[in-house]
């Protein structure tokens, strides 16, 4: 087992995975940037090293000083979390030059499943069922056309080397095809310089599910129960939860089956997932794998009482995964919230600021708070704004979704703008609590209908200012 | 099923009790006297009703009080917790005078197992077995010397109305007992206006574990995973764990039986727990029965996924335990240790003052922490010093204690004295990691040990101030 362990990360994952480690009896090294000197995961670990200025650049993503910096604690192996560097194959592959342990997938694992159309077309050669569309890249906007017919309008149009929108376009009507595909293709060519393009089948009202997978180093995997993660906010996932509703036991083995099948095809090390879409028939389509741990990994722990963050390290350390898939049972439900430095209120926007109070909720069975939050600690402007989750279970759906409404009632921060609130009325929702949702209701259904709540809660208040306001009367 | 409960009590089980009621969708009521109107279990509550001044007797224990705002607020059921009113047959019986329920036994049953000399005649009639002793209540000194010699020096001579000591003496001699009967029942007579006598002989290095059943109102019983409750002082329990190192499952089952066995008998309706002594030759003897939960029913709750506090409310109302033996599973390993307001440095004298600065860690799985505790809270000189608990658990018992280790590392609580240094080195030290302690272990072996290192630790200090004292040198 290693003697000592980096962790290449920030924020709660880094707390969490200094208390695995404190646990597994491992020492372990933090990394932190100038603003994050009095951070939680700082305090929790044995030692700690700040690798550069408060800008993710100069410190989370600083690959040189991070790499120095396990050289000098005589770290043997870096475990990157989730964010920053997990999913970047040179950082990996830098590290495996070093001599020194990547706690992930192989560099060219995470390399061709982090290029979305490599990956897809990798799924489709190994008989994953893929969202439909065109095979391998295509030729020209007539092959386009062709493929846009035989799959059925509307299609989404994506440039192979793309991501961040750059050379994707809507085709609603085969006429209009060609000339976007040119103009796709140009903008793809600019931005990448590469112009392959492919085309995918728009799927609307489906649910994003997905399935977690263990792997270790002898070629032993076994699935976890399936996430539904379909409530999303700009492609960010809000609340989680495990199981699915209206997944069957069937479904379940069939999932996970396919998900340790696209494992084995990639020799795969390792925690990753492999997201799904399900569309109303009950088809499912690989949309991507992710080859880090989740943020939402939480949800699948408490519901298999399983620690993954270990598990983590174990596989690394060349462990033999000591499960097999009959080990892996479900144990009633768990819901997440993310809990964000955020104004809902004023779209979104981030907020930052020090803890001036906080209570947690916690006591009884079936409570979880993974967070680095602490009264008088900060919260910096310059990193993604998640605080923390708040997890519940309970043996039913019902309940659990009744003690997270609990947890998130007792929930007290002052200091910084959080989107507790926001949270708070997500999980009162009738078509949430029904489990009837899929990954457009957050956005456009729910969150109308929130602001308009507020609109409403703001207008009382004015007319309630006018009326009580004498020199208006 | 119940629409509002009153919660007779203060502290964390009062507020553990507002929370189950929360999710239970039950309107809450708390009580509280004057010292503790900030306090959490009254700001959790629905309502909340003043019963009297910070003295117990005036509030918490004045009866007419509690059982007025129960009426006042339309509660239809009282739930007493433990401590306080919560093994008062005068109380339960006060209760149901009223037409209101009562959560718990009947009083006769409180009442029975209240007295422990009656308690251990019952159990011995019902062939539960009982500490080797005398059998009804001793004629005469003869009749004890006789009942001595048969069973064995030394014997505990004791009052079948006592407590707190009176009328109780330690017999190492045959020829000692005649005058310490006399002795013993004129003391009894006076403290009690009952001089009946009877004798236990003395268990040494016994260990303390007791099995909590839960028993429904049309004779359904289930036995609930033992529980090792050995590590105690002044039989205060201090550290509580479940499963029992080296317990069988033949065992578990013998005991489980035994304690359904009692209940049955009883009639007894709630949770009880029913306390064994375990002798060195594997032989249980009855000790006493609590007809109230118990302090450490977490680790029962963590091991089991089961919610105890739920299960009373529900039998209370009349619900049938939906419960079956073989649907209790035991999973993994749960210790807890009690947080208490005192300073064991100064002979673990109470403490008390205000809440400054709090950190109780979260984070992961088999983390609970039950306590009403928060930044800026009161801790009262009035009550019971205990603020509240932390409980790890794991899937084996050495990974729960390293657990445990780290939560009580983790923990900060300023503006209060705690026993929380005292618990730490006591989650560390070797025969309780090895499980190798018996009822006398704390008092005889650790804390003499423990005093040491207080000692050492004064003489370090005391030496490094000499040392670095440029006047002295």
């Amino acid at each position: 087992m290693f003697k000592k362990v980096l962790v290449a990360n920030r924020g709660d994952i880094a707390a969490r995975m200094m208390r695995v480690l404190r646990e597994m009896g491992i020492a372990s090294v933090a990394i932190y940037s100038s603003a994050d000197a009095q951070s939680l995961h700082v305090q929790l670990a044995d030692e700690a090293i700040c690798v550069g200025g408060p800008k993710a650049t100069d410190s989370y993503l600083n690959m040189q000083n991070i790499l120095s910096a396990a050289v000098i604690t005589g770290a043997e192996a870096i475990y990157p979390g989730y964010g920053f560097l997990a999913e970047n194959s040179m950082f990996a592959q830098m590290v495996a030059d070093l001599n020194l342990v990547f706690i992930g997938p192989k560099p060219e694992t995470i390399d061709l499943m982090g290029n979305k159309a490599n990956a897809r077309e990798y799924m489709r050669q190994a008989e994953i069922p893929v969202i439909p569309g065109s095979t391998g890249f295509l030729h020209d906007a007539t092959e386009a056309q062709s493929v846009a017919q035989q799959v059925g309008l509307p299609v989404l149009l994506k440039a192979a080397a793309g991501g961040g929108g750059k050379g994707m376009r809507m085709i609603k009507t085969l006429a209009e095809l060609p000339g976007k595909f040119v103009e796709a293709q140009r903008e793809a060519q600019q931005a990448f310089g590469n112009g392959a393009m492919y085309l995918e089948k728009v799927l609307t009202n489906v649910r994003h599910i997905e399935v977690q997978i263990l792997r270790d180093n002898f070629g032993h995997a076994v699935y976890l129960p399936e996430r539904n993660c379909s409530l999303q906010r700009n492609n960010q996932k809000v609340l989680e939860e495990s199981p699915a509703s209206g997944i069957t036991a069937k479904q379940r083995a069939y999932l996970g089956e396919l998900a340790v099948k696209a494992a084995d095809t990639l020799d795969y090390r390792g925690t990753g997932t492999i997201e799904f879409l399900e569309d109303t028939d009950g088809s499912f389509y690989f949309m991507e794998m992710n080859t880090r741990i989740q943020v939402e990994h939480p949800v699948t722990e408490m519901v298999t009482g399983l620690d993954l963050l270990q598990f983590q390290i174990m596989i690394a350390a060349n462990r033999e995964l000591n499960l097999k898939q009959t080990d892996i049972q479900i144990h009633g439900h768990a819901v997440e919230v993310r809990l964000n430095a955020e104004r809902p209120a004023r779209n979104f926007a981030p907020s930052a600021g020090t803890i001036e109070y906080l209570y947690l909720p916690t006591g009884g069975n079936g409570v979880r708070i993974d967070t680095d939050l602490f009264t008088g600690g900060k919260v910096q402007p310059f990193y993604d704004s998640m605080l923390g989750k708040i997890i519940a279970s309970a043996p039913t759906r019902t309940a659990t979704f009744t003690r997270l409404q609990r947890l998130l009632d007792e929930l007290v921060i002052q200091g910084v703008e959080t989107n507790a609130e926001f949270q708070r009325a997500l999980v009162h929702d009738e078509q949430v609590l029904n489990g009837q949702f899929n990954t457009k209701y957050l956005e456009d259904a729910f969150l109308p209908k929130w602001q308009q709540t507020l609109t409403q809660a703001q207008d009382i208040e004015i007319t309630q200012e006018v009326a009580g306001n004498g020199t208006l009367s």
